[in-house]
């Protein structure tokens, strides 16, 4: 098998660009959208779970980071490989738009999130009211303690994540989500063209790495903060979720309810504190 | 029933903000986010066919919006009524969060589209290619001839797409997708916390008014292209797609495929036109 096969984060492509009305033609890199199929494989019998339109790369720590924050794992032992899927009929251009989670049976994965789905959403009750009872169903704890982290280190963080995006840097297209020491030291960051995904993948990354809960943590993401978002971050033990755009409604309830400092608008010097502004100092 | 339990585009919270290391406290508004659950209704029998996360108000357009763009109905007159679901036991707060949307048997929805669905996305199967062909297997036509549109009248669509946003400028957290004519007048704009509910807003209000296909105009949205903004477009029969910010790859193979204008990068007076530049003029 080739590796030119692999899909890239970018694809170049000629666009005509207007000047004032005067058109030109140039070559441009566009950040690279692609469906993703996550399917869950237990005791040799397998079935299709999601289907993600993603950039690909890190499509491993996408999957782990999906099945974590929908509920069906939450431990590291319980997934045995994580693999492309290789069937015989699968056309060359496919061969790494599906992944494979195998998981061990005798540590008993819950495959009932799965079957709530219909559509678009990790919501699993209609109510607001019963999404922040499903998140407590999942085993989420509210979230103590620190870290006590200076506003004036928060005001780094959105150009820290900006300098690591190495494909947004070429495309303008991408979303990211950064993890952060409360020093502000960048420990990890991952890009996607939806934002759900850039989270999947570093919770993803953290989990395959054995470091969740991430207790003592900041996350950092470069768009909205939506209940989807504050949900994953609960999920995963974040106590500081920040963001450089407007937090929802929703996404405010659910930092309340779990003990979660919410910062939006994290621009220049300036930022607003939603939820739990004890952790932020002067 | 009271009117003040309708839950409204906005929510009032109290905050803390920091502005270079000073904490003060004031009063915010923030974009709601709550679900919304669509069922669909047949000869008397009703099934829950998405849950989704959205701003309330413009509900029913956007019931109509996702079941056209979804393949489920093609024509007004397979719409019988569309309601908000009394059932006796539902809380108070949950009255304006079910939408039954009542379809005339004898006019044959498609349903299948619905039952392909396990998670986040209208793609139909893995692979790009896949998805192209599923448009097509929607009826989607391509799309020829006009309009012409200079780029000069696309340059005023972002600030006329901005003004009539009244939500967004008091909350900073919306989505928003215009319809506007070759002119650049705005015809009718729909907000939502969701890049995908506000097109569905938009489409599903020109579906309820019998606008369909929208051949000759043009559909302005406030975020980046993706691959499922553009075949919402493309299925609505829109000929120009414009935004301020990136398309993805796959938004440009769909705009290619079916022969839509796609315009990225929409700021100022420069414009950067991914396909179709045929229908721009200087």
């Amino acid at each position: 098998m080739s590796m030119e096969l692999r899909p890239a984060a970018e694809t170049r492509r000629e666009i005509v660009t207007f000047d004032d009305g005067v058109a030109s033609r140039h070559n441009d890199s566009l950040v690279t959208e692609e469906p993703l199929e996550i399917r869950v494989s237990i005791a040799g019998r397998s079935k299709t779970v999601a289907v993600t339109m993603r950039t690909p790369g890190a499509d491993f720590e996408l999957a782990a980071g999906f099945l974590f924050g929908e509920g069906v794992i939450s431990r590291r032992d319980q997934v045995v490989q994580i693999s492309y899927c290789k069937d015989d009929d699968l056309p060359a251009d496919q061969l790494y738009n599906i992944v494979m989670v195998e998981l061990d049976p005798s540590t008993e994965p819950d495959l009932r999130p799965l079957d709530r789905h219909f559509y678009v959403t990790s919501a699993c009750g209609v109510c607001g009211k019963a999404n922040l009872e499903s998140i407590a169903a999942r085993g989420a704890e509210p979230l103590t303690g620190g870290p006590e982290v200076s506003a004036g280190v928060l005001s780094l963080l959105p150009a820290t994540l900006g300098d690591s995006q190495r494909v947004f840097a070429r495309t303008g297209g991408l979303h990211s989500a950064g993890l952060f020491e409360p020093t502000g030291a960048l420990i990890a960051g991952r890009e996607d063209v939806g934002r759900h995904n850039a989270l999947d993948k570093l919770i993803g990354w953290a989990f395959l790495e054995s470091r969740l809960p991430l207790a003592g943590y900041i996350v950092m993401v470069s768009g909205r903060s939506s209940y989807e978002l504050a949900q994953k971050c609960v999920t995963a033990g974040v106590p500081v979720l920040c963001s450089v755009s407007a937090p929802s409604s929703l996404a405010v309830d659910v930092a309340d309810r779990f003990g979660m400092t919410l910062v939006g608008f994290l621009r220049g010097n300036k930022m607003n504190v939603y939820a739990g502004a004890e952790r932020i100092t002067s």
